[in-house]
């Protein structure tokens, strides 16, 4: 017998990807797979790339979900808490949600709207004593996928000193499963393919979570919805602080992690290269006649950005390899 | 120590996909990535999406194909038989290319033209009795991409005299991948995306394979390149014979295989859901009205139809799980 | 002044594609566009492409439609009736639904479900006839977007006795603005994108108006979503009837059409190339080991499948040149 | 008899859309397509949307293009100097390439490589003067497709004073038929589809001019590429000077323009909305926690980004109506 693992909320696209992440897991098992208005289908009628696993939707519930071990949050923002308030004490939590990841009230409540439910350890491992206090904790807030795109390319040159956090610009697009799975016209295909248009222009929710993970102090985002499925690459710009080396700095943060790649010099990341994984991969360099240090990062919204990330959260937290059931090789093309 | 896989022509798609999963494969030692242009370059400088994975090309040869335990070809038509000639005859050999697929060699020059290599065992183990010949074979021929497709869909009906074998008639969409990494205008993205366009109508040479594995006496097959990177949809129709119910026949012959799975009533196929995965999914009904059974069926033409067929062929030439290293879930959306 | 027409059901994709061709008309004038949820909203605000034209939906009633020369219905099935009883007889109408096009009651009922609204004129120049009746009718029934893709490559292969009208299979595979501008889970970009699905297989509403306007007998038809926002390519066989060469037949029957091209002996028809305009492309050969002629159609759903094909039936109702306001280049790539 | 048109480079996608909009133009005769390897071949063979167009490239050279009056030059950078050199002088040329768009010599070498030819008029007819100096001229040089997309954005608020012309960052994607029309890998469907990489980041050569075109004395440029066939989206940030609402210093500088939209407040351009067209979309905000001003820019990279603006450019050159021949309205969905 496994760990016992559960996901609440496991009918949307980040709850489909938990699922064949856990199914592909050595040490998990599948124990309920919990859902709002699909409890009682057949999990392959919403996701059927799941066709072979022979499981329906449970409601969610606090029974169900305190018969596991771990469970995974994969609900809509705001919805968290009352979910993770049902849960046993003694049950390890990982919320996909935003709930529980900011530290500032004010900012949730400007952002967010609503009462701020709290503040858990946040759940990016590659954070300097992040890895650490993910282990020490049982209830653990997963990165935004915009977040970990951008925290990953920033907050080394930051906590280096080798770029200013004032004016930083981040210009980011993502695939659009990042938008989850409710319908509506303008993430219609036929909307959506050929084209590309911006959204939330300096008004994301992910900001105020950036500027914590990476100590910057101003940043201009936008956010741009892109015709493919997953995937997310941001351009992070901000002005270099001294001669240090950008290139120099990532290489060192990153040298003995199984999910960050700085790529040779000269080679810039393709968002298709980490499709399916939870890999990031990153090239930086300096345009001097700009006067600006320019960071791309590339991720899959769904793998490191979401279910991959909480995987390996989950992997610390219960004392498992960091990299169990989890795959640095994108599937592409 | 595990055992010794090699690859050569490891730098085109097909190619990366097996190192995609031997890399992730419990039993696999990549001992060799052979390529001809790409030789002496990094394997991720060809393959992004194996970033972390840091190897180089080796040129092509003897020695360094004669050292592994199993060496996969995937190399392009016609020279797969020079270079299974160099490979000792104790090492196994899984060719991915067209070279010993067919039994009747005027059909190979009708089709690819050349001398006829020879022929070796057929590799797609779900078809009756296959499954014990691979496993005594030490050289097997790997189906092509649409004839995995189609082969899977049609030969259990043809088999049980549900449908006639003449007058097949099988239109085939594939994803752009199944055209190889050859850079030609008309493969270019400027011209794909937004297009639907088919080719080798009437001529494509798989038709006599699919005929050889399914017993089909004639057989009209448009082959439609789609604007996707991966997959296969094939819609086979044929003509019933009696009174037997295509889906019944369908989920007899496949009970108990692990990767083709027939959809529930009503689910019809959808390349996404087997991406990067091992999966074929199926689905039949009859028209009564026009007098056709219909069979749908969808792969990954980089998995079922090519690389994760072969290491399901090579786990079975050595002994192992069927299912070792291979998934039945798409990656998906 | 020009002449007046209207458009009912303007919000939807075909209505947009009406309205972007009623603006560069040469001799129409707009005089409404009417919505239903969208009245009084901004045309821009719901099709971005029209960001220059600066009017406003109207709601559909009586007084509006009947102060125009023409109006064009571009409503959901089901509903033309009730507002093409609301337009003055002296107002020419051309009804992009399905309500009027079937001669047989029975079969609109198995089909659509409802009463039988009646029968009008069929709207598909190119058929034999066609072109005098439309210009003598001031009610036009548009074609369906797959019938006319369908009746231009196979209607004169049937009325030459070139082919047989029975036993007709064919695969049509669709862009997603065919399926409409409703927003459901199963048209959201990220379940399209990379993927291709059969739907309504063997029941397709179509297959009645295809069989009345070739004379087919039995047809198979099996339709496809494709992943791009326009275009259908159908791939049409059916067994030769006797040693008619069948591209002669088509290039005999389109010879003087300005909108239907026979490609070069070669050339196989692509979606893209007929985007945006009012082409039909075809190609033919005969498979004569399998017995069958093979027809390929490529048209742009929403152009000479839907908004194109209806201002041509107009130009001809309005005693205008047949091609004013239309082109038959795409807008490619 | 019309104003006799010629294009020198018609095989390439900016030359295929030249011959488009020349076919659709109200004066043009089009006299001769030129091309280098296709010289002889039908245009349609090579531009297959153009199928119903009849008429064979001829090969590049003085007689056929000085027969003409205005030529269009859309060959391979670095090649229009010599061609020029052919026309005879009383021909007026628009040339598409970049060859003559910069006056300072320095920045051409270090950004093009080779000798510098020249320096023509620069063909952005919304710039203030540019009007009447494009229509005084005989030889024009059109805009490159970024530099048209940021100039359109960023000219008019530099101009105003309303931002600083230091540190101005720009990230752009464009789709693919920007990069040409030539076969390497990195262009394949296979690669592009589901995928966005950055190229030439901070050494684009569009960036000096760029430059000249907007004042700006620093700027930051990181190119995406993008998986749709055309279009390119810049998002451009500058820090403000002063209180001037971007949107008010826009409103007026394109008030009359019939080419240029800035969107309704809340609307942001959508690229696909362009798609086709001569239109340029427009929307700005002031993010005042980031410091920064935000214009996002959407144009077709071969309409308003390349042969819409030459001809926009031919027919203020030519004394025509300036709209002649274009429309404003995208080809949407």
């Amino acid at each position: 017998m496994g760990i016992r693992v559960a996901v609440a909320g496991a009918s949307g696209y980040a709850g489909g990807e938990l699922l064949r992440l856990i199914a592909g897991h050595p040490e998990f098992d599948l124990v309920a797979a919990t859902a709002h208005a699909h409890a009682g289908a057949p999990v392959a009628a919403v996701h059927p790339h799941l066709a072979a696993l022979d499981i329906t939707f449970a409601a969610t519930g606090p029974d169900v979900l305190s018969a596991a071990d771990l469970v995974f949050l994969a609900l809509p923002h705001g919805q968290s808490a009352a979910v993770a308030g049902q849960v046993s004490a003694g049950v390890k939590v990982v919320d996909l949600g935003a709930d529980f990841r900011l530290r500032d009230a004010g900012a949730w409540q400007r952002y967010y709207g609503g009462a701020h439910a709290g503040t858990w350890t946040y759940g990016l491992p590659e954070l300097p004593g992040a890895r650490q206090a993910i282990a020490a904790s049982t209830r653990v807030a997963n990165t935004g996928c915009y977040a970990a795109t951008i925290t990953l390319a920033l907050a080394p040159l930051i906590a280096a000193g080798a770029v200013e956090p004032d004016d930083v610009v981040v210009v980011a697009a993502s695939g659009t499963s990042g938008a989850g799975r409710s319908a509506t016209t303008r993430l219609l295909a036929t909307e959506v393919m050929g084209d590309l248009t911006p959204y939330k222009v300096g008004t994301h929710q992910h900001v105020p979570e950036i500027k914590q993970a990476t100590g910057a102090r101003s940043l201009s985002m936008t956010p741009v919805l892109a015709p493919m499925p997953r995937g997310i690459l941001a351009t992070v710009t901000a002005r270099p602080t001294g001669d240090a080396n950008p290139r120099d700095v990532l290489a060192q943060a990153y040298a003995d992690e199984p999910f960050v790649s700085l790529l040779p010099d000269g080679s810039w990341p393709r968002t298709a290269a980490t499709a399916g994984s939870n890999a990031c991969h990153l090239q930086a360099t300096t345009d001097a006649d700009a006067g600006r240090v320019i960071v791309v990062s590339a991720l899959d919204n769904l793998g490191k950005g979401a279910a991959g990330q909480a995987v390996q959260c989950a992997n610390l937290m219960l004392g498992l390899p960091e990299t169990a059931g989890l795959g640095a090789y994108g599937v592409a093309p």
